[in-house]
């Protein structure tokens, strides 16, 4: 895809929850793309606990734009922990005035682990590089708006106007 | 409709996600109805992203008003992923102190593709000329306050007192 | 009911969505109840864009008390998008730490539209008075505390307590 | 129970849409069992007016600490008012930091009138010393902790190790 | 596991509505495990107030990490309240820009009391050790990233890549 405009500074906080170490995909696909992206790390026990890390990692590291990453359980209550998870996450944007790209992968995704493993590498290296091309180079995704780009999965694509 | 009161600047955010360039319908309707108005545009990857689009465009931008544009899955988790990002606009107007008008479009609410492709549009220039109005020109609303006014589909219409 | 101790300057945001002039009601009730009442009103799209109509309109205009006036669709997500407008409306009136009356009528409350009138006119002239008494004379308000006092219907009354 | 260690200043709001005069309860108790306590007391339409009624009484009376007293109708539209209350009073607490002592009921909670007058009674009497002693003396609800304290019905209890 | 790179003063905040004395099993766990450590606790009666319970904790004693003890009950009404505590307790991170570990436990997890009772114990020491991990060492949690943690019951574990 594209070269940056600006070098980047990207926060990425992930959890011990996850059941797959969803940073290293992230890390391994920025150094590919995007070599001189600085990169910090921290990990927290869950979802809910990302917001907080994002905002106190801010403190210290006052990096350009965050990387939440995080496991959604599949049972009812993990699904209402995720969804207090994301609120707490869009108040911390609101808070920093900076992008954090939320990657979850709820685990009722996958038809079995092997799907489920893919959902998570795919998901989160796509995340990894729409964050720092969002910190540098946002007009690169303005090229794709509209185009039904997905992150997990397949693009889902673009609706023609006859339908 | 109404000439604009004052020259307006619109920040337009969209995503990457959403199957139609609905900021294309945007910045269409605007510049036919309203040639001075100045229109900012920035992407994001999805809904849960336009709440941060905004506020850090109104950073650079301070523009006077904000249309975040974005298209809403078929999925019951899709859904929620609305709701969050629904929650995450209403505080950044209120950080911001400015209204953003919410495009939002669920995928299921068109019965084929066709159908979908002009609610994407109808709602889209309705809620641009909206906001133009909001920013410049308010009492042009008020002349249509309770009037059932919809944006996607036909209005719905007044209720008379005799039911 | 009573007279009010000091001038009151009240705020009204209403909507193009609602299918009746819910201000009009408003006004009118203000009006003839409370004639000193200065009014400013405003309208806005929808309900999702009331909290900020009201944070806005509070910029310039400085009033004591909010009225914010309604009406929620029958489908599911519009009960939704008012639910949506609500957390807005209550996060709005702790950043002026004022109060904003919300006046919301959902569109499934009446078997008919004569009925569905006839709450709206009830709901939204009853709620007028009341903003104007929270922001003029509370101490009115007391007098019905714990009474059952409905807005869109009769009283539920008092329960007592033999059962 | 306990004797209070500094005087305190308590700030109640009631509704007048409970159909009970919780407030009377919460005064009687608080005269009874903390005579030096002072009370303000300011009432409001309904539960989704409490949080503001708190943060507009704080502003005058700057009292220690707040009882927020209100009924939830038994519909389902009633219980989303009472969770967007809810929400309200928790982002209220954030901006004042004190504690708001939320005592709700909801209608669906009594068998009969009876029932329902006598959870009132007995839910609004024990948070109002809660209210107190959370003010004053906070050591005392440490004694009770884990203790399964319940208001509005007799205590749970605690859970014994093996089951 | 690991020692601590700098002392931490952990705030602790329980409620008398648990039915398992948390804080004790927190207590514990700290004292044995990181001795140095310095303990603040305060009581509430909720999970509700557990917010507010860290932040006016938190004006006095300045934790580096707040610990949030609670249970929720197993009617439906249980599970709004926990909710509404859970966005509050996101919220109150924000306002403090620090952690607050979040270890509630609902009553419908455990078959019989037994098994709740060693998911109380197990959950509240697993995240007292989190809690103090994360204000003075958060590396340690690093080496777990992706590793399905979990607290309350035995960990996931992680998923291989071939599924």
């Amino acid at each position: 895809m594209a070269t940056v405009n600006k070098p980047v500074k990207i926060g990425i906080v992930d959890t011990t929850f996850a059941r797959i170490d969803m940073a290293s995909f992230a890390v391994e696909e920025i150094k590919k793309r995007f070599p001189g992206t600085k990169i910090v790390r921290t990990t927290v026990p869950g979802v809910k606990d990302l917001a907080a890390g994002c905002v106190i990692l801010d403190k210290k590291e006052k990096c350009g734009i965050y990387l939440a990453l995080g496991m959604v359980g599949k049972e009812s209550i993990d699904s209402q922990c995720g969804h207090e998870a994301s609120i707490g996450i869009q108040v911390a944007k609101m808070l920093m005035k900076k992008h954090i790209v939320e990657v979850f992968v709820h685990e009722f995704e996958g038809k079995d682990e092997g799907e489920l493993y893919s959902i998570f590498e795919n998901r989160t290296r796509k995340h990894a590089v729409n964050a720092v091309l969002l910190a540098s180079n946002p007009e690169e995704l303005t090229k794709f708006a509209g185009k039904g780009v997905r992150q997990g999965r397949q693009d889902a694509g673009p609706i023609r106007r006859s339908g």
